[in-house]
């Protein structure tokens, strides 16, 4: 029997969510920074493929369609070096997706994101219109159900979800934002209970945060959905980066985004601990977004073993814990055969000249003063505004 | 007409090595930390030939066999999860490599690495029947050229080149070892003397360190053939890991290998300056070891793209110093789209709580003392015994 | 003619206050750390006498008599090392203040701070009386204003300004709280509102934190007072120690405190911005508590020389942003007799060991995570409580 | 019965020299960064008294006379802002030594330092005059030794050594340089035989390096001396700032110096551990030069406590390895009241923004690249002066 991922939730199990394609076939060669758009779905179907089949073997249980920033008037910006239309992208995506999920237990979500038809002030008809078009190949390959993510407006989210909720497929919806709101500044909250009233039956956050930070941000979310005595699953799908110094805008504002990012890349051992924290904190969706890798997506599958009744296939290749190193020839890694080593680890950058923190650009209000990065997310967008307008005024 | 590897090296061009098959495999999940043996090329021969793929779309020269402690003793010690005879190992291996070479203009090359049988004192000719037996594979699958890597003692490595010399091909040998030299003193210029005697055409080092620590101690060996009247040519494949820290064992001693070196991997641009030093060096065997993405390939080939006169087929996908940031909305991300930007970035660990070095375990002589590091390396072996002895006597 | 306190703020003055008396004689050798009493001023008023003149040289307007925790209650406490009663320790205070302060244009004044009367839950008449007695030597000693400082519970703050406000003298009131308010959970506007009822003259904040911390305290106080419709003028005394990670106890709970705090001194460069901000935020009444040496008061003294009209005596001993430089032989070090370098270094701490940022210590929910450092200042209080029964209870 | 320096030393006694006076006077406001001379010992007589009273209580038994670049040639470039002869200060500076060394049972040393005479090329009969110039001031006020301090060239500093040997007086010759040796390339211990063989009875080094750096090369010299057939006592007084980042002419190179150099600051338990390597190197006269204050002088005393058989006047005020701290309100502040917590804190900087390591100036060769100033260390100066003329030449 194959269950639907209501099914799943309803029953209390965990869904363990894949990684971030786009991020990790750029660095494999098939994506191109900076436009990020998924033709390799059409033009390299091997490499996609394979990325699938490694975040399956990790543990995931859905595997997302390659269709992020695969919507028409996104891929018509991209420049003439594309040679596949949308369609064709959007279906060997969801071919792809159906092929590898096959291969196991898993199941296939078709999934939209922001359009640069909204930024542009399209209507909304013409911003759903969008959706529609990729919807129509999603339904034609019979994905099991749909994810609207990456939104920086809860606006065109919930326009969105009400397109995805017409096909009675189950949706989730996930921002991209963090504790302080969306780019209008509505917070967490009420952004979450607009995607349950338009329909959402799972919401969180993906992308521009570190897993600590989408954690606190679910919470608010769950917090303000339980108030408005709504009913939901929560999802979160973070990235593989350690953000404390970003900004409302995340990790994009970032001196080092996309190209340097590196010194912050989670070890497995921080996604056993995102892994507990967020289901601690009652998320049941826990995937990954950008820099997660399939060992990444097999850490949080090997945190939550327990609660999942079974370890994932990668993990034969895997000694939990670093109890593999048990039979090193030195003493001295033998002795990092232990829990106990790795979840105290602090691992340095040898980086000596680098700095712990950036100063993420475009704020001119935070120059210099880490502190001010707190007092951005203390206080609500209007109390800041006058401050960023005199600083940006210097 | 498909040039082979020392007509290539003396024409004066430019060859490029592929990445770190374990590490990356490891990532992916197929090969197991620890043990770290090559099975996957006959368990999973999908998984291996995409990486093989993606090293040679990012412009590399050559296909290394996926053979690294594929020698029978070494898959002995392994444990009974792999199911897979040396040979098989071996041959798959072989297969692989020459059918993606075959996709480009690559090379293949069958390499062996240092034995546990020598580690447990086995007299020379039954290190080199172990040699041997790889070789065999390597001569029926008809490999282009011969890798002695990974040697921590030049004597190993000395009998490895002579059995791989009486083949007839050509003859590579580096070792994963720094300025202090190998684990009984001998220095990289004795160490490279000795190889170049014992048949070996290529020297250099591969693994353990940073790019630039292997570009000071190839350039120690250099030297010290030009010094002695041989002639070789040289080669670098260097860790992607930043290493200042660590004493003469390399990464291995650190205390955040295998599973936290997240923080230490290299940016592309970091790379590009390897690449960059390395051929100022007088190195033109240009490739990677543990750590090493297929972005990091490509960075060495972009940096290197107008003396090898093109660019590699993944950089269709890049662009070069970060350009396609060009067509951003926001105008700071924009502003990163240049050379100057990048190449000036001082990349934030995002780790306010941990440090930027690490004291290397195994050292007693270094605790506390980053600057007794350069003692390490200020001093012979000589006169640093009595230094450890005495601190290995606290 | 020698001007009152508030005379000069009413005209709109400037008034530059001291440094951290506890701390620098505690290096100099004269103050235990632990007890930190001020029995120095009996024991050796030379070392006391120095240091209000270097002091006063640097700028500051006002000698403070050294009476930090020199209530009876609390030097009763401290054992029975120290060989002056209370009452000889205070007159010592009042006149080396007096006699440096008419050494050049300085205001004396007599500072109490909170007691362990207090703490151990005396009586508000017993609490009055031991601050009554210290006052009865400063009205003997005939001082020019009052100083209640060092509180971290309003209630106590404002018994102690009653007192000194019966005096007739002008009363100053800081307490050494940060953003979230005092150790009951009243926000710093609160404090401030009540402590501008109970009779101060002049509010604001001293020690616990950095300089920029304690700006945006006294910002948030002087809103609500100015929102209550009520009157003051405005004080800071920070720190001179970089303290980004410090929880609502301030630098006390560091791990470094007191002993290790070195790393995190300010430079002068940074005193200046402080300075800067301060003044820019409305506070007129700027000086220093611990860490503050003479020339971090020399710095704000010649950050405002052009306010102020007028340079320090000891800026006859230094060259404004480095310019005596200028002369030296190296030209690299020539390079550096200019603001644009000194303004904008990012000093290193030589310690690539060292971690940039700590976790404070009895706050179990900030373990492993900077960034709940910033969620206990983007909420109440009360939100926190359950968060952290939660983490106390792991 | 008062002892001479040699006759403690000889006894096996520790001597503990003073810390830095120009340093701690700048920080005062008596002394100008940039000509760095010493009138403030007859402008400011009391506050140099004040400063040397606290060396002693804190465990001195050395009161270096404050004459430091306070030769003629020195104070006339110093240009028209000193209104006393290099005689007055001299003179004046001898009276403090001696004043405050009579207060306890300390030695008054007579110090001359590194000339600009010799630095523009003046003749030995030249520099050697200015030498005794200041020499004879020390003769008329009956100095009980001789130290000539901070030479960075072996030549200069035997001139002074001859010079000063004439007297009769017992000569201490300290050179402020680091492993690599002086400014010609001649090494430390070529270096150390030279001064022995001119006559010092003490050698060693001073200033430009941290503490541990400067054990090493004073091991080099001893070694040297040793070898050599020669005898020698040995000294070391090192800067209190952290430099692992530094090439061959020490922390002036250093981008923070020498108005950033705060986190550098060594902490007290930095010290102790000195203290115990410098004895168990076989030094004997343990001080400090610039950056050490008075409690890290007491620091060192505290260490050797147990050699020396009694603890300084100033431990009045300390409680050892921190058990003042006892008494705390706060139970995880008392929880640092012992040796283990102190011994292995690494404070934090509390400043993310700051790298840990600066690449010094002037280095053209070792821009980004902290390792090869483990190169700089590793070669001798002929193999790197082609190096650093490429690098000089980019």
């Amino acid at each position: 029997v194959h269950f639907g991922i209501l099914e799943r939730l309803n029953a209390g199990e965990i869904v363990i969510g894949d990684g971030g394609f786009v991020f990790a076939l750029e660095k494999r060669g098939y994506v191109k920074a900076g436009p990020w758009t998924p033709e390799a779905a059409a033009e390299h179907p091997e490499a996609v493929r394979q990325l699938h089949r490694e975040f399956l073997r990790a543990g995931s249980n859905v595997m997302q369609t390659f269709t992020f920033y695969a919507s028409d008037d996104k891929l018509e910006n991209r420049g003439n070096d594309v040679h596949f239309t949308g369609q064709q992208v959007n279906e060997a995506a969801c071919d792809l997706a159906r092929q590898v999920a096959n291969e196991g237990d898993a199941l296939v979500a078709g999934g939209v994101s922001q359009t640069p038809s909204y930024l542009s002030c399209k209507s909304e008809p013409e911003v759903k219109a969008i959706f529609k078009k990729q919807l129509d190949v999603f339904l034609k390959k019979n994905v099991d159900f749909l994810i609207a993510e990456y939104f920086e407006h809860v606006e065109e989210a919930e326009w969105a979800v009400q397109v995805l909720k017409a096909t009675g497929k189950p949706v989730a919806a996930t921002m991209c934002i963090g504790p302080m709101g969306d780019m209008h500044g509505v917070s967490p909250g009420e952004c979450a209970v607009r995607l349950v009233k338009a329909g959402a039956d799972i919401v969180g956050v993906n992308c521009h945060f570190d897993p600590m930070t989408c954690i606190r941000t679910v919470a608010i979310m769950k917090a303000a959905v339980e108030k408005a005595g709504l009913k939901a699953h929560y999802m979160a799908q973070p990235l593989a980066y350690h953000t404390p110094d970003c900004g409302c805008q995340g990790f994009i504002d970032l001196p080092e985004f996309p190209f340097a990012l590196e010194p912050r890349v989670l070890t497995r051992w921080d996604m056993q601990q995102y892994a507990r924290e967020a289901y601690e904190a009652g998320i049941r969706y826990i995937g990954g977004c950008c820099g997660f890798e399939p060992y990444h997506i097999r850490a949080v599958a090997e945190e939550l073993a327990s609660e999942r009744g079974s370890l994932p296939e990668a993990s034969q290749k895997h000694g939990m814990w670093g109890n593999a190193l048990e039979m090193h020839t030195k003493p001295w890694v033998r002795a990092r055969a232990r829990r106990d080593y790795w979840e105290k680890i602090k691992p340095a950058s040898g980086r000596p000249l680098c700095p712990s923190m950036s100063t993420p650009d475009g704020w001119g209000v935070t120059k210099g003063h880490p502190e001010l990065m707190q007092q951005k997310e203390a206080t609500s967008q209007e109390q800041l505004r006058p401050l960023f307008a005199k600083a940006d005024a210097k």
